[in-house]
């Protein structure tokens, strides 16, 4: 993590404002040989990209990545060549509009005065690299490292809760998360949170959300201690999401309550000879290193800053204001962080396992090669 | 942070086991001329240092850092001189004993497993690498880090949650922390969890804890989106730390449930007309930049794992067994993280001021340099 | 330095191949507020751009750049926001042609070979990414690095070798550079260069070269002992040019048949009262770090090894062939080494002056802040 | 490459002064289970420690190492776990002496002027961190770099040039270095150089050096194109060490004065059907990419900075002086490179290794594996 790069040997580079030309992102040192196309990155930007329900911002962006360097079709499709992949994407929707009153006053809640403090200058328009927009090329990113893991890992994550509604543990189901516009993890959920949203929209609001994400495949063996233990890498890389708030892994912060008899995670061993654990209140990480079991997560989002009703701020002259952050806005900000927050942990999972391969020789154990 | 190393520029690498002869760390970057001798760094391993009260394991360590390079007394004391610092802590209280059962099966919540997954190999006296021993090298670092910030930042952390009982965000008070045994923020609960913990210590069980911390004198600015996010880089160090399972920063999961309008911080113009913020619900980050706020975080830490009660488990040549772990241990890990948290704090906002000085030319503005 | 990024501060990430649609780099860690425009690049790349006399490849590239990202206008004119700026270069002259015979023979002395052993595929067409078109971005990298370094720095390179031919040391005049078509760092070697590289063309043949290159106006103190030392830097920076197979510092190789007598740059006050060297066999480096008299390298050129003679090599499939590498090539690579040199060099010390900044807190000594 | 750590995968810190109490390196990503005791480092150790011949300077230093964490024995031997290997060595010949003038001149040629320049303090104590006797720590290093490597790649380097006297290439017989005390390459020209050097030693003089470096082994496939390729990794490496004023890659300079024909390696077919270059002038490296031949480097050494002669300089209060270095000193400093150049190499290539398992895979092809 560094700056606009993160990831170890799996580095994705990403570039871009919210209003300027286009976006990009630039992955460097993906195996080679693995088989990719836009057709392997397009339905998740499509997933992520806005305008696609009344839930989310109503900017339109057709959001068509194109692959520009890395790949090469040697006859049989294109495929990884070990060189960086560059991915560009338009923007094609930047209203031209006027942006006096946002250029000259802080938003709160945005990072508008955070930028100007720190660079003595910001590019405004749209919020410029703050965007959302950059988790484009997340997602982008989050698709190629997909690739790299292969489909014994699978990625799936939802939202478990909008403002004071909340899907239980033992109720989450993350087959729900593709046939409902809120990305929610339980159907049955799912009128009284569209109800409740449109409330909150309708009023020119905003509301926070929590997304839950759990991977699956993950075997024993990822992640390195003590500076770039999995949970580590996957906090930083949750918590670099727009409207990040929070991160927990496992139990999270419950654990806070449990005994240590109700948090230890027991074994046994399975009918095939290979460990099982009997619970995951460590959330598939222990020690930092992956326990072969689901690696769980959750992220808090904060509400979207920009809201309908009047807020007090201050402007860069130095003179007080009151500001309403008009324009095309998502009430829930978290909703499109769903994407977002598993193309994190598959770009977080592609670089733990290259980097364990390169340790230990191996990413993916063989039964006889299983090291207990 | 890769592997034993973390910061960009700030850097901190260390090593050693548990039950090794040492161990230490070497701090790299650190600026020229800073005063600095072992006094500076003594206090805060000997809050640290187990031992001290019934609450903590009773491992006994003297803790007795030496620095070993990068100061340099030229007759006025000695200085840091920009080459690396390395701080050696011996280890003198390894009980020789016999990990037979130790060595052959793995104990649940511990790192047992995974280290044994990954490496194929583990030194299980004590728990190794994966040792909170470890933590000793962070506080050490963190020491030379507070110097590096100076006397404007203040860093100060204490314990708002143990097992059920909590503190009420409002009821925090960080100078309670110092007076009693428990780091508990706030005197009045003490009596009360002290009672609690007794129990649970007597019982041979353990409970987990909530650690929150503040600093304050951060100036606005400090912090590189996207990837290098101050909130982003507080959320891997912390969660490195042993036993963390979750970090949020501000209001953290409880922005979920919060709406624009709550959760924007308002902001307005001081008497002496700089900035003021209404409210702190960023917990003094925006955008991944610091606002001139306190920052704030809380980290989860989960329940010691080593108890009295058997557990169900299995051991390396693959047979299950049930196991209890005896030996020197915590009832709540959590007590002895707060001066970890502070420490690993004070390390990464000692990084962000020397990146936002490389890359900006300042990491203190005066008045006049105020950036807006 | 890593796979397809360089620098600790100032990161460059470049990528795309010679016959894709497009090349680019992503410069990350700019300080904010330095003017920057299409224009300030433009003049360097077309300085390095092939296809300007009969002594460089007749691939016609327009070499426009386009800067996407990282600079906004407020109204006076573009300037670096801090953000990651991009830059895209379209290839425009990549000539559809029959790629048989390379697609399947190794060229001698190119990396075919070793990309094929390394990925077990490669994009053969014009080299891909190991061509030395990749060099463009290098150039407009160099470009923005020279803002951030400022007017007080001057780096100037010119070739000082080519064959047989040499330039003595103390004739070496780099205002010669731009005023032949060779680079050629003394005005009256040029005919007899001239000459003799029309002949090596005509011949279907190449030949190497040396690059010396100068910069003048870093102040002591840049670099950074021990593996960050300033010349370590160069070394790298400098040899992943292509085609480049050796670096020097100061005296270089020569510094092997020296004695400390002759080697050891004496100082003296000048007339200022700052400290004078009265010569320069250090190139302006001890122990990794300026010392403020100009830093000298020179960088030694293979010949290009495409050539119009059949070379004996072996194909993928494992047969044994002989091959001719047709198509439009350089006599002289290193010709067009020289911009890249500069370019390289410029963003070594971009990076050196912020890391210095980053630990020390200045990067130019006022007068008065002379560090002895 | 990062001020005092240096490798990707492979990474080693070292700390400490020529003065203090002690010097160590962490090194830290090493593979799991490599039996390592301080038996394996030792030799290597003994073999750069100075006293040893009269050749080189009279400090004497047992130079005993002791690992102190990193490895474990759980019955068969220590072997390393994966986690950091810290290694420790004493100074014991600090002698205790005036320092004064030393402390206020700067020695010409010495790293005394910059690291003031820099740091506004220096440990004038034997050149502090600048010392030469850092470069134990990479020779320690060195050694477990070759664990790392296996019986397959053989490293050796040897002196091939001492002030005039040059050993030709077609000369050059590595297997001499360890039996004559000038570790030249080529028993003949021992005498010889032992007079030339017995003459410099008496004069109070000292001469500079070249050294080669081979290493036979490596497969086709390490290194990673472009900013980390085999040879700008070897090249950074190699100018780190201390004196190291030049680094060049098989034919090196010599390949500015080749033409295209003389230069490339042509390719055959072995009887195994493995391919076979007819000629190494890449020295084992073509587009940063290993090539399977071996790979060549030369290092050239500047003449020791202390001398017995008066050199005129400056004292850090401004005044001028004049100054005669007296103490141990090396004669020929480049002798002593011979061991840190061929430990430098194998960390680079212990590094390149695991990265190349990392991102393909594999590390050593079987035949069956090879990938044309």
């Amino acid at each position: 993590m560094s700056h606009n790069t993160f990831g170890h040997l799996f580095r994705v580079t990403t570039w871009g404002e919210s209003h300027g030309p286009s976006i990009g992102c630039v992955i460097d040192g993906c195996p080679p040989g693995i088989p990719l196309t836009e057709a392997d990155i397009q339905p998740w930007l499509d997933r992520r990209k806005p305008g696609g329900s009344r839930f989310v911002t109503q900017r339109r962006e057709a959001d068509e990545c194109r692959i520009v360097s890395g790949t090469f079709d040697d006859g049989e499709g294109p495929v990884t060549t070990g060189a960086p992949i560059a991915i560009l994407i338009e923007n094609t929707d930047q209203r031209s509009k006027d942006y006096g009153e946002i250029a000259r006053a802080f938003r709160p809640g945005h990072a508008d005065y955070t930028y100007q403090a720190k660079y003595g200058v910001r590019d405004h328009r749209g919020g410029g690299r703050s965007s959302a927009r950059e988790t484009a090329c997340r997602v982008a990113a989050g698709a190629v490292a997909r690739k790299v893991l292969g489909q014994d890992v699978a990625i799936r994550a939802g939202i478990v809760q909008i403002g004071p509604h909340r899907i239980e543990d033992d109720r989450i189901d993350f087959g729900a998360v593709e046939h409902n516009a809120l990305f929610a993890a339980n159907a049955e959920v799912v009128p009284a949170w569209a109800a409740y949203l449109d409330d909150i929209r309708k009023a020119g609001s905003s509301i926070g959300a929590v997304v839950a994400v759990e991977a699956v495949g993950v075997p024993a063996g990822w992640g390195a201690p003590l500076y770039g233990k999995l949970d580590g890498e996957l906090a930083s890389a949750l918590m670099s999401i727009n409207a990040a708030k929070g991160v927990e892994i496992g139990a999270g912060f419950e654990s806070a309550a449990l005994t240590g008899e109700q948090n230890a995670d027991e074994m046994r061993l399975g009918d095939d000879g290979a460990p099982v654990f009997l619970s995951n209140k460590a959330g598939g990480v222990l020690g930092g290193i992956s326990t072969g079991q689901p690696v769980t997560a959750r992220v808090a989002f904060k509400p979207t800053s920009s809201i309908l009703t009047l807020r007090r701020t201050i402007t860069r002259d130095g003179t007080e204001t009151d500001l309403r952050t008009k324009g095309r806005h998502d009430p829930c900000v978290g909703l499109r962080g769903v994407p977002v927050v598993e193309a994190m942990t598959a770009c977080v999972l592609a670089d733990a396992m290259l980097r364990q391969r390169g340790q230990t020789g191996w990413a993916f154990p063989s039964f006889s090669e299983t090291q207990i």
